[in-house]
């Protein structure tokens, strides 16, 4: 018996695999699913069965894949039609040697959102665990607000699946959500990824509220949502993401090729810290921390997009082109390693986007220096506290808001840490802001110097 | 935050690592200890804390080891005078960055005995976790037997640590036990791994007996003592286990030192499958199979001895020798590759246990047929099921009960499958007994056969 | 400037890459070519090139599924009409960075055949080494008998393409072969694989011959040709292997299900090692050690066969599957791990092929046992020196000549060592053939024993 | 029967394992020696002999270290006074299997150099390949500066060596040198790595020398000695360096005691790439890129000094202890990951090297701008061509010669790439200079600008 949870950086995205005796189950498999293949296989299980505890949203789902791999049969939520797979209903049960799966219908966040009671049939018949997808976190609770117009219908549902079929099974049940924290499918989640019904019942914010008051505040919250998502969920739905031996694999370029290519129309993405962007940067290029991929690439990327990498090695255009594949960015052709040092010495231009220091950001706001300090972090964060004077546009929103940034003076951007900030820095840049710089260290910083901070909460 | 698990198979040791902004705690390191340090270091955490949950008798500790490569302080409980580290006592608490670990006092297993109370500072104050060391398992609880003469107090003292320190802290709390199934230190840990206070408080057999009848039941308890726990005792106790940079590392061998190094005394032990025992063995070898060094190897080796083993593959001898460092056997000075190949290929004599299929077993029991069917299992298997006309005498007391098995018939080893028969059935082969087979499929084959099974239970 | 050989194990097949300045071509890839592929861009390099020295006969060429994942362009001799790629011709040269391919047609083992001779230009202008395909081996050369009828011709062709064509390069020209020793391309390999045109020059056997001479030996010369040839010959002219992504994996199977398989067709390939079948083998497997897939599963099996396997570890079926894949024999279903250890527990039948001792074998032989010694070796080991008394049928001609072999009394199969001496032992039980002996240890044991040896040379 | 190279990238060192029947040589072993016991045991090789082909100069010999591990002899040239190991003479041979080693004695680098011949003894007599240590590279010779007085007569000893020992071997001989290009032990060396003596006596320039042109070619040479040879010296002849198991090993540190182990002497070595540095760099750091520590640490470090190390990640840590270790630099005390993040996060100082273009630093000459553009380069390099206008001090002197660089105005640093360059200007940082910004793309990008160039050539 073996249970193993398989986390996709930055996504936070937690999927498990559950086996005994020869059978295993994988719950909410990403698209690049050979892990389960070799965790249940050096355990001498097959993969048998696939569950998809909801469509879901910001990642691929490694359902067909795995299912193509391995033969497993797919089950999900019957409240949607989906274009694979069947449809399970409440108190369905599924044996995976002696480990019983239950289903429960939870809808809330989606209609056909199910979560999965674990019971171990050798040791008692009380539930070990439950597999809520995201209905539950540690922490937090899922968002209710896919389906325009019926958020509160929604919230409502889901207090319900919630508090009446999930709270019940048992504070001694061990919870395994489908998310961790940093995923963009919650903001409250926290770090640790490991509870269990009770801890949630007595720690989690929205499981102290009443009815009404969790039906209010799930309303009132402001999440992400990224154009790639309905891509996702097309593909999510209709099981009709390419397959992954079918993507072009990107390969190594030389620098001429390289430029010939972003002439032609490759946008370069610069995977580099953002201190090495204040060396040397292609023009036009986007600069997106590796880390940052999953949760920003999406915005600025598209589908059909022929993508050109900087990295610093082959290992991290590995780890990119999970991070790329997860949200169906299939078209990176191809990456110069060793970061620009091949193309500064074939003397071409490059420019740079200087970081500023905190005390520096501060010492201009109290000379009253005609710049922007571009705050772009999510609603929620600026509200706890930003900057006297700074300006507001959330990153996933900025190109859309470009007109609204002053172009006759210095722009710095500015985030939790530095590494947001600089995507929205080289976005910026990209569309022909000259004096553009970035802030380190940022909002920690800022405490630690003591820096002037407004706050609306 | 992270919390990641460690297993040492064969042992089934279970320890961890726990660890939150730039801060990792060890609870019961092994030996072998290099696996925590790239945990901690690839989440940018420092060792800080190493924490012994009781004196382990089954295994070298790995305190002084890990705390000599990173500087970590060591921990453990009051009542045993340790010759390094520092005494805790009852509700010390050690912060490591956010999460707090809280010291009770959980004596029964042994007098120092302690548990870890986990808090997630950054959630809340409840618990969230326990790690109980040889306290509570999933499924049992700790041995009683290590002081003599004072079997019931012990369980007695085990009794209140569980039910007045351990399980009140709620039944949404985590365990995370420092044994699972398979280990020595208990005979009905659950497979599963996970579990919760209120689980075990439901489903724990031992947690479902009254305080009399837990007493008792822990004092008929039989479990095994090789002798190697008396050497793990005092390395535990000293800390003065040798140095792992300072044991000799195994060497390839050829076949012509092999056989000179075995007569100056070198054991063979042979690493292969029983199936392979059948076809080949180097006289006076003894067989044990790879995955049981752990659990068998203390019963025929000594600390002292030197030993040369037959494996497949490097790979295995690397997998070996972290198993016989765990427990001490730190003399192993060379090997041979690819099993008995090169040995054949000499020329020089090998000897075979042949392999008996249960339905022959059956027919000779049937025939009665002069032969002794070996049982070496332990005492509650025996007792639980066995073939009609078996000699019972457990493995680990083999060598003391020779003479009791006659030499003027066949022996037929059996045990629950087959992998630890043919260690009895080498050990009989080196003590000069002729005619020995080893019966594959066991006891799980004659329930498929419908074998006449006796059954005292 | 980076030179790497990528060895195939057991195909003794030998590629290489070889890259400079972000560019790189390979030599000879084979059908499982991710690993060309991790080299080439860990340097930085694309792989631009791909030179097939000519039609390869014993494995699938990789040209096609490394073309398709890099986008490299194929070259070939022109002497053949390929279905895919562009023929190159004597001279034709082909930059790599700094360094240069030029092409030399050296027809012989097939009349496509081409060297390709490496330059460093930035070193000077003399030729560093040489990639001779199957013309020239480490002390031996290429075979000439695949054209049926003209063996004399295509010796000759060899000859001129040898002395004519690649030893004028210069003794200090580095040799990079096709294959080095325990290929089926050649029997007089050196072990050795590093070698000069000077070292062949001076100790290769066959370059001391006259050209009559050659002609004459080559004329004699008595290779293997097993029926998968002909698959791998078409495969790789049309360039229509399938394509690896294509190609089901086998999963791990219950016990059930694979004697389910098996009675549905199924073969079982047991890929243990011969002294574990002496403890237990599945009725009708195929026992062939993971070593000996390469060189003797095209014998047994056929490309549209379904296969199930018999394992220690997944690891191995790893290793197996790119054994079974190189050669074609896509269709592995499905696979036990941990040897037969679960079809014993099941209480299934199973049979077993003893060991015999070398000495054994002697003694029957001189007591004029009614026994067959069936040795299975190649012709020119059995002519080199047998086992007086012992009958000869080649390995690869087994299953054609099983009427010749006397079923009315005991067979002992002989090998070099006992790897292959098992395979044929596994299938006479497999076609009835009751009393089966494998003899461990074989001629090199007989020589240690001073047996009784008829030697022919 | 295997060869195999053992590459220590940045010290350019090569080393090599041979073996044949259960036996394997090293040469030259490096101080981290575990990859030749990987090695040779997967191959079933004992490690049986290791020889020095000479005391080294810019490394730490593992001879000691693989000796204590694997318990083979050390053999070394007679001419030097070892305190290890044993001495050989011309001719003396040892049985490697059946390779076999012969002994040449070939002074001239060093006195007690030794070349040792391979002859593959089933193959032929003629010798197969030979390791020449430092006396003979791949388009270099070895150098013969390190008896001060006595270049002349050294030289003449290596000429002597060349062409009366070694390249009498024959054409059709593999070399097998001690260093490849980027080596400090020689300035002309190819890139290319695999040779043979043919090659060398057609393309190495230096063996088309007459004796007398020879010798005054390497009297002229001038080869950087940094101060951490002599540490290597010592260690090399003596065998005294520290075993590697008792070297501290670094931790993970959090920022404010990184700060307060800085303010009580650590150095802090910052090891990311010249751009990052442009971002941001903790005040009185050495810049020292990964790739740059092996050939210029032990000009800025000494062995004693405790060092704290900023990198991207954990596996860099790994990587620099490696290049750390192998020269002597062993008090590595700690590190920081993720770059300067959590420095910056902390709000504490930091400082910038800005990146300059090839083409502003052209601009700021025509413009006769008050700057200094300081090359760093060898003297060779620099005498190849260098800008107009630029001084010139080698990196290796730098801390030296301070004084000599004008404080009043701004230094650019210049070099062939830009990751010298930002060691200098990170140099420059440390002791005052305030204006001192790196040159990306440098000799490279100049030359394909067409910027003014002065050569000496």
């Amino acid at each position: 018996m073996f249970l193993t949870k398989v986390r996709s950086e930055g996504l936070a995205h937690l999927s498990y695999i559950v086996g005994d005796k020869g059978q295993a189950a994988v719950i909410d498999p990403r698209r690049d699913c050979q892990e389960y293949i070799e965790i249940a296989y050096a355990q001498g299980t097959a993969i048998t069965h696939i569950f998809e505890t909801h469509k879901h949203e910001d990642f691929i789902s490694g359902a067909q894949e795995l299912s193509r791999r391995t033969g497993a049969t797919i089950h999900h939520g019957a409240n949607l039609d989906f274009g694979f797979g069947s449809p399970v209903h409440e108190d369905d049960e599924f044996f995976v040697g002696n480990l019983l799966l239950r289903v429960l219908e939870t809808p809330g966040h989606t209609d056909e959102s199910i979560s999965l009671v674990l019971t171990d049939t050798t040791t008692g018949s009380n539930p070990v665990a439950v597999f809520t997808g995201d209905a539950l976190f540690v922490g937090d609770v899922g968002r209710t607000d896919f389906y325009p117009g019926q958020e509160e219908a929604k919230a409502d549902l889901l207090y319900a699946s919630l508090t009446e079929k999930i709270l019940p099974l048992g504070d001694h049940v061990i919870v395994y959500p489908g998310h961790g924290a940093g995923s963009v499918c919650g903001s409250g989640m926290a770090e640790r990824e490991f509870s269990t019904l009770g801890l949630e019942r007595l720690n989690n914010p929205m499981l102290q509220l009443s009815r009404s008051d969790f039906v209010k505040r799930k309303s009132l919250e402001n999440h992400v949502k990224p154009p790639y998502f309905s891509v996702m969920e097309e593909y999510n739905a209709r099981g009709n993401a390419p397959r992954l031996d079918e993507c072009a694999l990107p390969t190594p370029m030389a620098v001429d090729d390289f430029a010939q290519a972003k002439q032609d129309g490759m946008q370069v993405v610069d995977l580099r810290m953002p201190e090495a962007i204040a060396g040397a940067l292609i023009p036009s290029s986007l600069a997106i921390p590796l880390s940052m991929i999953p949760a920003y690439a999406g915005f600025f990327l598209k589908p059909s997009q022929k993508i050109g990498l900087i990295v610093d090695s082959y290992e991290q255009v590995k780890t990119a082109m999970r991070h790329f594949q997860r949200i169906g960015l299939d078209h990176v052709i191809g990456f110069i390693e060793e970061g620009l040092h091949a193309w500064e010495a074939s003397g071409r231009c490059f420019e740079r986007i200087p970081t500023v220091h905190v005390r520096d950001v501060v010492r201009r706001i109290q000379n009253e220096d005609k710049v922007t300090i571009l705050d772009i972090r999510k609603e929620n964060e600026f509200q706890a506290g930003h900057l006297r004077g700074s300006m507001h546009v959330f990153l996933g929103h900025l190109e859309e808001r470009l007109e609204e940034i002053p172009k006759d003076r210095p722009v710095i951007t500015f985030c939790g840490s530095g590494r947001r900030a600089i995507v929205a820095a080289s976005v910026l840049k990209k569309h022909g802001f000259e004096e553009v710089e970035n802030c380190l260290g940022s909002m920690q910083a800022c405490a630690a110097n003591g820096c002037p901070v407004v706050s609306y909460s």
